[in-house]
């Protein structure tokens, strides 16, 4: 793929774990499930933008996550075939889950 | 249960998730895994004692783990009833991967 996003072979198990492994980006997963490819601001976690800045950054670093631009404005998507080659099951199961309170 | 060990109702998908998503975290829990309660000691992931302790708290606040003093050597176990109830197939899955380079 691009310098932006790792290649599947590129990716790691723990990085995509790690990514997972946070309230804001937990959210972010199960709404870019729900809803397919969305606009980065119309996805509203109450973090502030540079923090989801860094939020993004790691979703797509390893690989949860894919991003494009279009004029001005980055849209999101959940990268599931890599992500179910990599880890069979393992986004069905957290997409299963229970969801977390954001405000914890 | 303890002070140190989270009920399942405390425990928190992402939080164990952010407990699996390390290299060496992730290579214990496969010991554990497939060797069933382990004595601290006998796992030896290359890290240093004090880095090791850092990781068993991680493991066992997040619910991943529970430890239990027997003399002074601590032993640990994987939680894998309240895991497989907290997030079903979730370990499974992570099992199934294919093992990370803890070299990396």
């Amino acid at each position: 793929m691009s310098a932006l996003h790792p290649d599947l072979a590129q990716m790691s198990v723990d990085k995509v774990l790690a990514a997972l492994g946070h309230p804001i980006r937990l959210a972010v997963v199960r709404t870019l499930a729900a809803h397919g490819e969305t606009y980065c601001g119309a996805i509203d976690t109450g973090a502030s933008p540079s923090t989801m800045t860094t939020h993004w950054r790691i979703l797509r670093e390893s690989g949860v996550t894919s991003q494009r631009l279009d004029g001005r404005r980055h849209y999101m998507s959940l990268r599931r075939d890599d992500l179910d080659a990599l880890c069979p099951g393992l986004l069905d199961a957290v997409l299963a889950a229970p969801t977390g309170d954001l405000s914890r």
